[in-house]
């Protein structure tokens, strides 16, 4: 969180020992408890403190008595100037200095001299840890860098002042995500990453294997420990005749019962060598395979084909068919080769399921959802997010205060078709024809929600055609009950529906778009026994965080971004 | 929420219309709202409500002039009792009586005849919708089922009392992880799933991967259109061939512009026919090696082998070395071959970091955090965990409160050896040898929580033979700042430390441990540039609903468990 909580807060004004009390896990004092107050830290003024962070800038000062630091630890994105006597650092006072260095620090809050910006500093009595950097090798030196050259660095780009203000909003915004769900009655449900089910039967899915390393495995086991030959198998098999016959000619020439047990003993180990020698014969380096060619994967982890989740709402819905209010929080994944800022290969997804609702309940938990983050962040985050109206998105904080206090405008597939078909004939050009039946492209939805309506647009009831086989089919037979939730800078923000909770219908359905059923057998059972009318959507907390920072690339909103040909760290 | 939010039970008690208001996201009232008042409903009698849920029991009575109906929608473990007349139902009034039936209901609230157990029950008035059930077909009948029986069931166990009780208090131990963590300034951060480095490198790995589709892919796309025989493209080499001498000729001709231009259109395109055909003869079925025999892991999504992570906490190093505080609360993977009651292949793992704080920071942390989910559970799921109290583990209630109030022990790890130690001396039996240096196996560690010191035990400062590469070795040079919170019924709940924060020590510690320094050169970066002194633990959170249900295996405790041969849905 950017501000301190109320509970930081009150730890720094009730203390009467002139010492601002440390946090409850560290020696040291966070910074946002000092500069976040109401009066920017001046009333902590004569407070001793232990400070600990990251040299932001460094400078020294009247011919190398003093250097002046500012001071940054995260909690906030602003920092606090902290001034060092020559005398205080061990060594040389120039290894304070460099943007990077981590140092801890006691000393006392001052007000500063009159005209300064800021309200309180710290005069530094002791220095107590320096975790120095070499500004020769230091990849993220001083200026300015960009976005595109922090990729390189996704271990250190959290020490960035933009970075830093991303994860703080996007911390507050899983925060208010569980907050609002929590509020309402859902209960979190974690939805399995690996999985046997195909939600939309899309493909583009990774897949999760022991296969390859095991067969690397066994080749280098091989390699030390070749399987036999089939003339060494073939000696067995002698052995093994030999050692028989011996029995019978022992059991004919009747011999004694301990003469016989031990031939039998002898017989059983020859046995044991060979079926051991036949079993690693028939080891082949390399994937398992049938008899047909294809892989084996009953010999895969989970004895079949497993992939990385596409969407946790199938089985999402089936505790909410029990818990009636639900929703998963968790990561999805998609095997696109796509390089645009859009796209990434490992995203998270909201996903609330709601049983006794329909389409327009699931509009109306949409529209709260969306209104409360909007509002959240502006109550909890907003320093971080004026950094960001500063330097990326003048707009951005407008945007969120517009969002969270307008009604969302609703209009139909129809109507919005009409409405861009009105636009075309007043001289509008989209690279994409507009008429009934076409699934809205980017250009048409940001063109209802920015320059049409000016606000978020919910366009509901698509044709059934271009959506998924579990939305709810409409008595008209042509459109399904789906929803879209539309935002200003990013365009589609949500995507939801009612859900078919007829059988007979949604049979029907699967088998239109041509999937197989088995697939879908447990999922037909929610409809078979106790059915419930459901909704559901889901949102991309990539894109809500595009859409409250008003930064162009996804990759800059996750902390670890995956894309086709980068998976660091 | 097991009970009703504020908000909630605020909402049945301001209006004065007669009428109990509905859900925000929904038309009906949740049960708990009605039933989990201080006053078990009571006060509401007279007003009007509509609810749904799904019959937990069903009987006819009164010569079927009535239905009895348990009704339960999962807000709550408790039952709404319903009664309903049969000229109500359209069909039958079988239909709505058998377990798992689905219905929604207009009614009014009333007190219950003297003597009942419930405090008040629903009079229907009108039926607004029935999800039938086959009682013949239902795998899930009302008789009381195995949780292992339910396990092939996992699509519809969570209709069970057991197991939604459990969803109901996972959901609150994570919220109450994220509360916990919000409440002193920690930012979540979202590790990978997706990871190219092993953190403990250990191995036991999931890949993540695109090649095995990618050569089912191509081999179909071969079938259907083969790659050219080398007869093919030799032809192809022949006619560019052709085609350039015709150009040749022409030129030395000193034919027309045109002609010319006419015959190197025709040569450049023979050319292209040849690359491509050249191309295609390229393509071979299966997975891609390189020229060593080796996968060509290049091809691969990524370009490189990629894993299922088996820990974010190397990961949010890099964020806590710039945010101060911060936690981890995601999947984790292991590729284990293990089929106990204790394992699975997919679970989630609670891990917090902090910088600037040592291993008594840590150790505070990790009690304070242990014991704020205790007292979550008592404060807001008392219902749930008194019905696991009744039905599984009597002391589970009584555990809770103990760890909730009472003082951790602390002991170091030499301490607790000599304390098992002891033990022998006095007659205690172990399967394993206890000596300085073991790793203390499960029974160990129950002893000294179970049986020692009847409470939480945190045993710190072990051998560092035992330990990972990344924990901070101790001045004694045998021992690192390593601790196990251990408590009783499951022993290890947590394990943490402080990490090395030295460079020169912990590269030496890495090469001891025979690992590359390659893989961890972007780890030392955190240590080459502004190095803090830093610590963090991992909390399992499958054994800590374990620890709190007393259920004894961890497959029912998730709501889609995957291990060795079982991924379903």
């Amino acid at each position: 969180m950017a501000e301190a909580t109320a509970e930081q807060l009150a730890a720094t004004t009730i203390n009467d020992d002139g010492i601002v009390p440390k946090a409850e896990f560290s020696d040291r004092v966070p910074i946002n408890s000092i500069i976040s107050r109401a009066d920017g830290g001046s009333g902590l003024a004569g407070k001793k403190a232990r400070v600990g962070g990251w040299v932001k800038t460094g400078r020294k000062a009247d011919k190398d008595a003093f250097a002046f630091l500012e001071l940054n630890d995260g909690s906030c994105p602003g920092n606090l100037q902290v001034i060092v006597e020559a005398g205080l650092v061990a060594g040389e006072l120039s290894q304070v200095v460099p943007t990077g260095t981590c140092v801890v620090l006691d000393g006392e809050l001052k007000l500063p001299p009159e005209g300064a910006k800021q309200k309180v500093e710290l005069r530094a009595e002791k220095v107590v840890h320096v975790g120095p950097v070499d500004p020769a090798k230091y990849p993220l030196p001083k200026m300015r860098l960009t976005l595109e050259f922090l990729r390189d660095f996704v271990h250190l780009r959290s020490r960035t002042n933009t970075i830093s203000a991303v994860a703080r909003i996007r911390n507050a915004l899983a925060y208010a995500t569980h907050t609002f769900f929590n509020k309402h009655g859902f209960l979190y449900v974690h939805t399995p990453i690996i999985t046997t089910s195909d939600c939309e039967g899309a493909g583009e899915m990774f897949q999760v294997t022991t296969l390859l390393s095991e067969a690397d495995r066994l080749e280098k086991e091989l390699i030390h420990n070749p399987p036999p030959t089939e003339a060494e198998v073939e000696a067995a098999r002698v052995v093994v005749k030999e050692k028989g016959e011996i029995v019978s000619q022992l059991k004919s020439a009747k011999a004694s019962k301990k003469e016989i047990g031990a031939a039998v003993d002898e017989l059983k180990k020859s046995k044991d060598t060979l079926s051991k020698l036949e079993e690693r014969s028939k080891l082949k380096p390399g994937i398992p395979k049938k008899d047909d060619g294809n892989v084996d994967y009953v010999k895969d982890f989970f004895a079949r084909q497993a992939f990385l989740t596409v969407s946790g709402q199938l089985q999402v819905e089936s505790y909410a068919c029990a818990l009636s209010s639900v929703y998963t929080f968790g990561p999805t994944f998609r095997a696109e080769n796509s390089h645009t800022s859009r796209h990434l290969a490992e995203f998270w997804m909201v996903e609330p399921e709601l049983a006794f609702a329909e389409l327009k309940d699931d509009m109306n938990c949409a529209e709260a959802y969306v209104k409360f983050l909007c509002q959240w962040l502006l109550d909890n985050c907003l320093e971080d997010m004026k950094f960001m109206a500063d330097k990326f998105d003048k707009g951005c904080v407008d945007r969120l205060t517009m969002v969270a206090s307008t009604p969302f405008v609703r209009v139909s597939y129809t109507e919005a078709v009409e409405i861009l078909e009105e636009a075309v004939k007043n001289g509008k050009k989209f690279d994409n024809e507009v008429k009934w039946g076409i699934d809205l492209a980017s250009e048409h939805e940001r063109y209802l929600t920015e320059v049409k309506f000016q606000k978020p647009v919910i366009v509901y009831n698509y044709p059934k055609d271009i959506k998924a086989f579990y939305m709810r089919l409409n008595d008209d037979s042509k459109t399904v009950a789906a929803m879209d939730v539309l935002v200003p800078k990013v365009g589609e923000l949500i995507g939801g529906s009612q859900r078919e909770e007829r059988y007979d219908v949604i049979v029907q359905r699967i088998k239109e778009m041509g999937l197989p059923l088995e697939p879908y057998e447990w999922y037909l059972d929610l409809r078979r026994y106790g059915t419930v009318k459901h909704s559901g959507f889901g949102l991309g907390f990539e894109r809500m965080i595009l859409f409250a920072t008003g930064l162009e690339n996804i990759r800059d909103v996750i902390p670890f971004p995956r894309y086709p040909g980068r998976a660091d760290l």
